[in-house]
């Protein structure tokens, strides 16, 4: 099937961010370049960094954009002998002729051949089609490009209050970051809590933390367009109020990048993602697909999800390049476990939330507690909240959401591990945690969260 | 079975910490004191308290014995009926008769019969049987009053050196509580590297640590006695060497105190716990052992451990004193997880170790690997070691070992779950785990070894 040029097939990747870079890295470990060609196309100018970092590069707690980068072009082409082409960006693909169609760094249209395709195309955030939302000062932050423009903006402009539009997880992460840097923030959502992703009765912790650190928060307030003046944006506008803004950033979620994907003919979900098996490969043979661009399997619910998260993305990049390789690897799907920390307080879910579950025709149970990090008498002990939920009848768990200060949040894991193996919260309960008094009380919250839970069921 | 006085039938407790109590706990929980006596007998002053808590009582982190307890006698025989008698030592059990002899604190001997007997007397620490052990100024940790003494003791002679006798747990702890006292301290261990229940690689990491905090550690020493003047101890002797000490502490492990069980003839088992099934019920039908005294399975060789912790003893009194009300719940056996603290230095493991899997007829192959605790541009990021084992041919987790600063020792419990499932490597390494910037790498440690170790197998 691979059209071999002087003894050589070629990869190309279309997006040089976590999946598509390391799908390519695998790709190479297990081809030389004498038997594999790989050409990686990125619109931007970076590969492979860290996106999730971004708030910290705003917020200065990172100094530098470089320290996000994993592995700059130079490196992948050096190193691992992959024709890294940045600025530019790819227009068309045709999967009959297989070539890829795409506008250089010089402005040039152009058209190289593949014999295997990876779509690493990413996800691209949800932008309101209102009056203004063009303007200069809102910013996405999608791409390190993105955030290097918006920290120069606020080094250069001094803002003296931001309004963040969307309370998830990168509204959040950006009202900290605005705080870091002496900005006041508007946070407005939509929904009536901040973290869409938890429960409303653990997104209402969320809140109460974020309004203490001087957030001011804006439940079910909808954006409908925003105040301009020379083409720069000077106010946030809803139905009821008007929030003078110096700048702006969207949180509003993201979709995956599928756009040219579907022109192409290959298969998108019902997600917005494109559809791949769980060896990430599309409905065309030879055609590949990773990162957030793409749908997978939640465990838990059994239905198609996008989400976009890095740790996604490289693994599934991973099993991308193996597989390209003629290696074999699949990806397990997810069971939808986030995590982030807003000035201290740490947030954390996995699984399926109350809503969700009943979406997914689940009858369940729930339990919250509240319990100490470390043995009470330990310094450092803080309160968290802890909610499961768990099916009834069968006792298995369904997800799980924690809302803590520090060593809250990464507890997460072990509800996610409890998932992955379909425990009920009967086995939970017995299970065999780290104890000592610097880690944990001598019941652990997990295993309380779990008994109590076991006895309302 | 039961007879009934006055239409009540009695549970006498022996031993009145986290077995006898959780036990006791539970039981009243579900019998009212119209239906159920219950006794507690209890040697020492103390009820309920954190055993895990000495060093840390001794070296100041805790200001007071108080912050250690529980729940004092007194809230026992107040909130759940509980008689509670301490300063009770129990000399016999006659099973014929069911009943029990005890010296009160009046120092008479009497006896008082039982319908159900609950066995938690705990472990006793290993003394040596060597020349001066019993000298003033030796010291053993583990029961609330030895740790009351011992930190009384530091008061008042303000000590300059404390020699500590074994590299453990225990051990470790209290030389970092000497630390904190300001006394110097020399750690003496009969093996290669401190924190035997790690593999020697792993400790010698432990070693370089307890090292630069500014203990003098000495491996391959053995104690052949003890120097004193005036029944005071003055110095540890070892074969080559004399370690002069104003006080010593005894870590050189506890043992099973099952003598009064295998004196009223209950089943004993190699561990020297006493055999009890996952219901908690000894060899002799309505006779229970819960805690510290007990035997147990070992989830991953199969083989019966005694492992003398918190955790567990809660959860098997709690189990106990379900089914002595007449309920039903099961103790599932342990994965040998363990977790500890010193000067800032995490340890942790779970499962066994290569030698434990090599006597438990394993073949395996194992990985280390170094990772951030967080993203590397992340402030507070730290390296950690992380350790796996895992059966060769069926790549099933058998172990994990880390030794890190600051948020790596409770990634144990993701460890801990993953065995108590048995999952393999090649599972683990696509776990859906928390990721963000603050919480891991964008491959989070786990995933990292797993994968690695899926590669070796």
């Amino acid at each position: 099937m691979e059209r071999r040029v002087n003894g050589r097939s070629r990869l190309i990747v279309v997006g040089g961010d976590a999946g598509g870079m390391s799908a390519a890295s695998q790709a190479r470990r297990r081809r030389g370049p004498d038997d594999l060609e790989i050409l990686a196309l990125e619109r931007g100018a970076h590969t492979s960094y860290s996106a999730c970092g971004i708030p910290y590069l705003v917020g200065k707690t990172v100094s530098s954009a470089d320290e996000l980068i994993a592995r700059a072009p130079d490196t992948f082409r050096r190193d691992y002998a992959i024709d890294v082409r940045t600025g530019t960006e790819v227009t068309a693909i045709d999967l009959e002729r297989r070539v890829v169609g795409m506008i250089g760094g010089d402005g040039m249209f152009h058209e190289e051949h593949f014999d295997h395709l990876l779509i690493a195309t990413g996800a691209v955030p949800r932008r309101p089609d209102l009056p203004g939302a063009d303007a200069q000062g809102i910013h996405g932050v999608q791409t390190l490009d993105d955030g290097i423009r918006l920290r120069a903006e606020v080094d250069e402009r001094s803002p003296r209050r931001a309004v963040v539009v969307g309370g998830g997880y990168i509204g959040l992460e950006m009202a900290e970051a605005f705080l870091e840097r002496g900005v006041e923030v508007d946070l407005i959502e939509a929904g009536p809590e901040p973290m869409g992703t938890l429960d409303p009765d653990m997104g209402r912790l969320v809140r109460d933390a974020v309004c203490e650190m001087g957030v001011r928060f804006f439940p079910g307030t909808r954006v409908t367009g925003f105040d301009t003046k020379d083409g720069r944006v000077r106010a946030v506008l809803t139905e009821d109020a008007e929030f003078p803004a110096d700048i702006v950033v969207l949180g509003m979620g993201v979709r995956p990048n599928s756009d040219l994907a579907r022109q192409a003919g290959l298969e998108v979900g019902p997600t917005g993602g494109i559809v791949v098996d769980p060896r990430m490969r599309t409905s065309v043979e030879g055609v590949w697909a990773a990162g957030d661009c793409v749908q997978t399997v939640h465990r838990i619910s059994g239905a198609p999800v996008a989400i976009a998260l890095g740790t996604h993305a490289n693994k599934q990049g991973r099993v991308a390049g193996i597989n390209i390789a003629g290696g074999y690897a699949r990806f397990p799907g997810v069971v939808g476990t986030a995590i982030t920390k807003i000035c201290g307080v740490e947030v954390a879910r996995t699984g399926l939330g109350e809503a969700e579950a009943r979406r997914a025709g689940f009858e369940f149970e729930t339990v919250t507690v509240r319990s100490s990090t470390r043995a009470g008498y330990y310094p450092g002990a803080s309160m968290m909240t802890l909610k499961l939920i768990a099916e009834r009848r069968t006792g298995r768990l369904l997800g799980g959401q924690i809302v803590g200060r520090e060593n809250a949040g990464k507890r997460v894991d072990v509800l996610a591990t409890a998932l992955w193996n379909e425990m009920t919260v009967e086995e939970m309960a017995g299970m065999d945690l780290g104890y000592a008094p610097p880690f944990s009380p001598v019941w652990d919250p997990v295993l309380v969260a779990a008994r109590k839970l076991e006895g309302a069921l």
